[in-house]
């Protein structure tokens, strides 16, 4: 299964408002063209004549064991996709031994999330009204989230190319807002989001939090002395801030930074097991992946978000493989150049 | 509204002639095409974690404010585009809390636009006959112009690529050449325009003068030599000497090699908020813009100007805010890479 | 005859299935696009005024004396292309004064294609079964092998980005594993494939050993530590590990990890005389072409083949005079930047 | 009159096989593509405020007054784009106060060439035969060229990309070789061709010698230390060997390694007054442009080549007025980068 026909062949079943809600980017769109080239633009230098019988792709994020490097990133309103909703992600994440990062966007309450997932951690939108926000932190904490992912680049929501999205069918509910107004600025994201709600939501819950939009290696260091315990190198799909450096660029520079302080991820146009290769070789504990996703869940619900994982994973396995690196501890910053 | 449309949507209201007047650039075009991907070419490195609650767009140029560094770059003959011509985009910039540079070249008297006109500046060519060009600059200064901007790379009218221009419709008078004839090297730019120009100007007027036209750090520092107070970094809209740097280029040197001595704008291809941002990142003051103004002009008057400009600000405002900057001062080098 | 039309009258020619086998690469086909492009970007700084009356193509392959520098690669089922595979392409390239590297997946007994080859090399896979791969490295030995080029660069054999390919036709009978289910691991490439096997081999048989798919400095000296004497840069025609380094970059960092130790070779998008000459400026003993020598082949047979090698070798031959060089050894790094 | 049309109009006129052999390129036609492209990566960077009155494109080549720095290249054969031929070319370029280098492949004897040429140079090929060649050596001297053009990067005619050329027409003969065996290899370029030969045409003739065909530093030092007095540096209209390095990008390189010793021009897809200026700011002394006077004679004979001649010297004025440089002595390196 490809990037291409997998995409196409879900935009056949969507329609077409939740295709463009899922597969728009922001401003000119350049952030969204660039990603997958800048990864491309990178090329592998592979090892030779190692023993590669047994490859894993088998790791640990934050403590966690996952079967795959490739994540499931936080993304909006799954009901969109599916009519189970983020309930068939965590299913179909779990069977393929990946871990969700659960969108505090969800279309389903995070509880019959929690039920149907394995490893999960939950995203945060910190809002003008903190309670909220602080509500749902700490329901995931008591629903068995093992860490709070915090957006840290949605000051507020970058407008899209063609004005205002259209308008979405009743399924797209945010259930964590039910029963509030989505227009009033108390449960839209805080424009003054800072270090100390990174601390305090580190403190409410007494789970790990990982900062996720970082694209400088000083403002990793930032997030990190916050109290954040990992960062995800991130464009936010291309959807917030448009002509921003590209992930592969950011990253070699935040992983830097950081040093061996944190555990760094990255998103942003991860298509094939060759991107992800790149992506540890450059110092990435992991990756995360988005609109592939919601392509699988549109056309296979669980079975085909777990198509979709298993699929990139095989991929990347290969790679490594191809590579004759034998596991993400193995991919080193001569596999790339 | 984005760049394409509005474009798009202008030229459909516009006859033929006059579009290609306002869109056509000199030369093989190239520098017409090249500035916008200058400016792309760019990537934002965004802040994150800071306070963006209250962003400001409001600043000052040469002592003025303005509630937005987005002024209105000179254009000539706005009666082709609208029948109220510079008055229309004096009062649609004024109600977008910008500042017009007037061409000289105007369709409307400069006391005309003046009076529905917030802060402006008067656009100079040098003519063959100094004393055509110190009666406008006079009356200028009479009229409550704060600053002339001389333009300093048009010695002379660089050819079109598809030679002379279509002939323009009996609406197309330059007010300041009424009743002198125009193929005359007398009313024609100077071809021997100087440094004295500059120097003469503003002994006559008493007012700033801005050299609007550089793209050398070298040739910056000739003009303020000569006395202009501010330069703007500009390629004519890719209508003169085609092939030159494109500004976003040349910008940094200039502002290197002016230093705390003078502001410095640039125009040029700058279409989106994200594309004001690099520029203040790169050291701009403010920047202008051209033919965007004239296609809200076409299509609304002195609403569609307004419209134009605000939605320019908008976009800056929100570009700011996504890169967790709060104010033009506060757009550093950091930013842009 | 060009490239292009080459290409394109064999496809014709070609059941679609087999065209597509030949003509695939693996992932995205990114390095397949990528090769010929990279050696394009290698500009020629042509020497004037040299006596150029005699060029000569001929040079020595590991002491074996051949009448031009472009070799043919091994590739897979000759007899998908033509009725007489791998002996009408044994006939083709010793008429053409070149050196065949035979396929371990050939369609014909490699004793049938050693009698009908001028000088030839052994291709090698190292199987699960190391028995399998020795038997067929015991009996090109025994039938007058000169070389065994042993292939590094799979231990397993990369996914193409459609999935599997077709279904092949009963004459794809790959000789060397007749009788033996292509499906058990014992008959596939050994994911183990180590320095010992190169040293195993080389033992055997008291033959050179040549490493194929080099990418490397590092991993080229690995290869010749193991017993290895000679390399090939390779990308394995855009059919294994996709987005690697293009060998035209790879290249120099080999030529001079390797140094005078050993012979360095180079395939991957060669179609050109000009092509050639960049090669063995850049360091490259010889070049290896595949995909044209099947195109000949499936044009003409033995015939066409011979063809597509004399029309390389003619070009190579203009591109040494144009140059002002006269001899494969008086191709110096200074006619490449 | 610019570029695209002139050749599209051209092309109109001309027999599609005339036009074809006057159009293509050797090989895979890469260098003929890059040419122009090469001109435009170079960004102009203007002076402001320089009295530019007065232009003059007026300079000498070899102690030659000419009006304008765009002589004309030498090309074959102009009696296939006009019944007068050459005569007709040199007309014009007389006409246009330019200077004419004359192929010695011409239609026409090159004494009625020279009556009604201005100042001209005799192009020479050095054939098998020396006789041949010093014979059209000695007429040119008698008959008043002012210098011999060797040139030096044709040791034998590079192949076309689809084979042999069309038959030429009757009109196809050139006037040199008549009553001659054009395949007889004594009457083709030697291979041998050395610095002897520019040594011995310039004791033969007692005229200065300009070596054409020059992509090298070194290589521009060896002519000039065999007796050349001038250089060309040229990528022979893309007809040579395929792939070179730009004639921008070796002409720095030139001009360096010539210093003062030396007159060094440009030729290759100059095709705009800004071209011009390009490479007068990087140290040519003068351009050569063939096909644009190739499309002008068959468009309208000598009065076609004098207005594309003029065309060109008009648009390198307005390049050089704009860029405030007042001659070609003007032109600096600081005008490009």
């Amino acid at each position: 299964m490809t990037h291409e026909p997998l995409e196409a062949r879900a935009r056949a079943v969507l329609p077409d408002d939740v295709y463009r809600y899922f597969a728009a980017g922001s401003g000119q769109e350049r952030t969204l063209a660039d990603q997958e080239r800048a990864w491309d633009a990178l090329h592998l230098r592979p090892r030779l004549l190692r023993d590669v019988s047994s490859v894993t792709t088998r790791t640990t994020v934050l403590g966690t064991e996952v079967a795959t490097p490739v994540l499931v990133a936080p993304s909006a309103l799954h009901g969109l996709a599916h009519p189970d909703g983020e309930v068939a992600t965590a299913t179909g994440t779990r069977e393929a031994g990946s871990l969700l990062v659960l969108s505090m966007r969800a279309s389903r309450t995070l509880e019959d999330v929690a039920a149907a997932a394995g490893p999960w951690w939950q995203q945060m939108y910190v809002l003008g009204d903190r309670g909220v926000s602080d509500e749902v932190a700490r329901r995931a904490a008591a629903a068995g989230a093992r860490a709070l992912v915090v957006t840290v680049d949605v000051p507020f929501v970058a407008r899209r190319p063609s004005g205002p999205l259209p308008a979405l069918p009743p399924s797209a509910i945010v259930e964590a807002l039910a029963g509030r107004d989505p227009a009033d600025p108390r449960y839209q994201q805080a424009p003054d989001l800072g270090p100390a709600d990174i601390a305090r939501l580190k403190e409410l819950t007494g789970l790990p939090v990982v900062a996720k939009g970082v694209l400088r290696g000083d403002e990793a260091v930032r997030c990190l002395d916050a109290g954040a315990d990992a960062v995800i190198v991130s464009t936010h799909g291309g959807r917030q801030l448009d002509g921003v450096v590209p992930s592969p660029v950011a990253l070699p520079e935040v992983v830097a930074a950081v040093g061996d302080r944190a555990e760094v991820y990255v998103d942003g146009g991860i298509r094939t097991g060759t991107h992800v290769l790149r992506a540890l070789a450059l110092g990435a504990r992991a990756v995360l992946v988005g609109r592939p996703v919601l392509w699988g869940l549109a056309l296979g619900g669980a079975d085909g978000v777990r198509e979709v994982l298993d699929d990139l994973t095989a991929s990347t396995r290969d790679a490594f493989g191809l590579a004759g690196c034998t596991s993400p501890a193995d991919a080193g910053r001569d596999l790339v150049r």
